[in-house]
């Protein structure tokens, strides 16, 4: 249909340009969605063990010494995890989540030059055949034949020069997008390296803690517990015996007020957590020193 | 009301036992619910990563051979996490969440004891209560109250060898929930530590295979394929000449033909990961290692 065309290998050219922007809006957009996802999924995990620890520092409260300084020690561990976790999730968010956020931008702005250059190179592929036609009809009106020709020309030229340009946009887009995609990636496995590292270290620490825990001491305190009460006999001591069914009650109300006691020390080290920014820091810190 | 009982601080031993079960079931229940919900949280975690990796591996085949490798070790190294992440799940269940449930059935029977205790009490409280009104309404009726302190004896008897049953009873419940908490959480923070230092290791590697990705082969083998295709013109070179605008849809069954071909590759590697028993085994033998 078309015998010559000057630039006829720019056809394959724009096909790998699409692709290459297309891929990059389609898999991008996916990976900003899961790593939302993943890091979403990561906070609800820290939200599930933040309340464990709650419980955990609960139940410490009803327990005998032994149990009650193991089970402490341990929940504070599991929350300087839960600490370093959300140190993740928020290095996950603004490292890894905002930057793939950030590149639909960039990908519509290399789709309108893509749709531009198509603009012109339609324009020039109209005017070749126009020539084309007149060449058919009237190949002996050399002066419109000769006029037409300038006009492939000029179109020609300007399709050369958008052709260059969209070259070079492309080649800087897909330059960025490599750089950004390995960036964003190591960013990832950075922040992941060291939240894991970190959790190693405070477990092995709450394992210790738990290795040293004294069951038979433990015991004794509680046999003791059991025993060691030997008060007097007078009006208080005398009233269960004649209430015994719904002295049931009895250690519920003791439970609740060593509940409400622990509310307001979960509180306190609430309030701790969210102004102490070291362990983010600290991750920053160890980060950086990953990556060198 | 009661100027005399033999076994007057039992009541305080009551309470203590009462309170230690009361606690456990409460406690115990809540540790089953938000670790089963910690378990869920992370399966979901897990989810998440492996369609991150199916997206990554889907994208690996748009991209040149440079960023195809890289993109395929990373999602590898990934996948890996994930099936460590896989053994941790089933590992939670196992040995942390399945004998926190089982725990259930421990406490029921030790409540069982108690209220077949208090019954025995009660008793005894009543026959002291008939002595007190028999010794005060009759004080001289020798031969009833004779008899009614015989019965107050029979079920004071009674009652030292149930609360010596139930001190035993409760004695070991304690210690077994004692030892099994410790037991329970010691696994928790073995199952977790072995998980979090496989990620560690992993996530080295990963990070290492994208420090060796060579951004400038990557761009020359993009420029090339931009420019390398020069085709002799044929009547199929031509074609997207005519249609310039609907030549859009090329780059997209492209890539969809990429992606049924992936789409096969993760099936397999999914087969894989279920067969390959191997990382769990690992953790196993790490999970022992540790113990000791």
């Amino acid at each position: 249909m078309l015998p010559h065309l000057p630039n006829a290998h720019t056809d394959c050219q724009v096909r790998v340009m699409e692709e290459t922007v297309t891929n990059a809006e389609k898999y991008f957009g996916q990976f900003c969605l899961l790593l939302a996802a993943y890091t979403r999924k990561t906070a609800r995990l820290r939200d599930k063990a933040d309340k464990l620890v709650k419980q955990l520092i609960d139940f410490a409260n009803t327990e005998n010494l032994e149990m009650r300084t193991t089970l402490r020690n341990f929940a504070e561990d599991l929350a300087k995890v839960q600490d370093y976790r959300q140190a993740e999730v928020e290095r996950l968010e603004f490292k890894v989540v905002n930057p793939l956020k950030l590149y639909g931008t960039q990908i519509k702005q290399t789709q309108a030059e893509i749709k531009k250059f198509k603009h012109v190179r339609n324009h020039e592929i109209k005017q070749l055949e126009k020539l084309e036609k007149l060449r058919q009809k009237s190949p002996s009106d050399r002066q419109m034949i000769s006029q037409a020709e300038t006009c492939v020309q000029r179109a020609s030229v300007d399709a050369g020069r958008t052709t260059h340009q969209l070259e070079e946009t492309v080649n800087a887009f897909q330059k960025q997008k490599l750089k950004d995609l390995q960036k964003i990636l190591s960013d990832f496995v950075t922040i992941e390296m060291v939240f894991h590292a970190k959790a190693v270290e405070v477990y092995s620490s709450a394992f210790q803690t738990l290795e040293r825990y004294d069951l038979e001491r433990d015991l004794e305190d509680f046999r003791a517990k059991m025993h060691g009460v030997h008060r007097p006999y007078g009006p208080r001591d005398a009233r269960p015996l004649t209430d015994t069914g719904p002295a049931a009650a009895a250690p519920w109300s003791l439970a609740q007020s060593a509940q409400s006691t622990m509310r307001s020390q979960r509180k306190e080290a609430e309030s701790e957590d969210s102004s102490a920014e070291d362990p983010v820091e600290d991750l920053r810190g160890q980060g950086q020193g990953l990556h060198h």
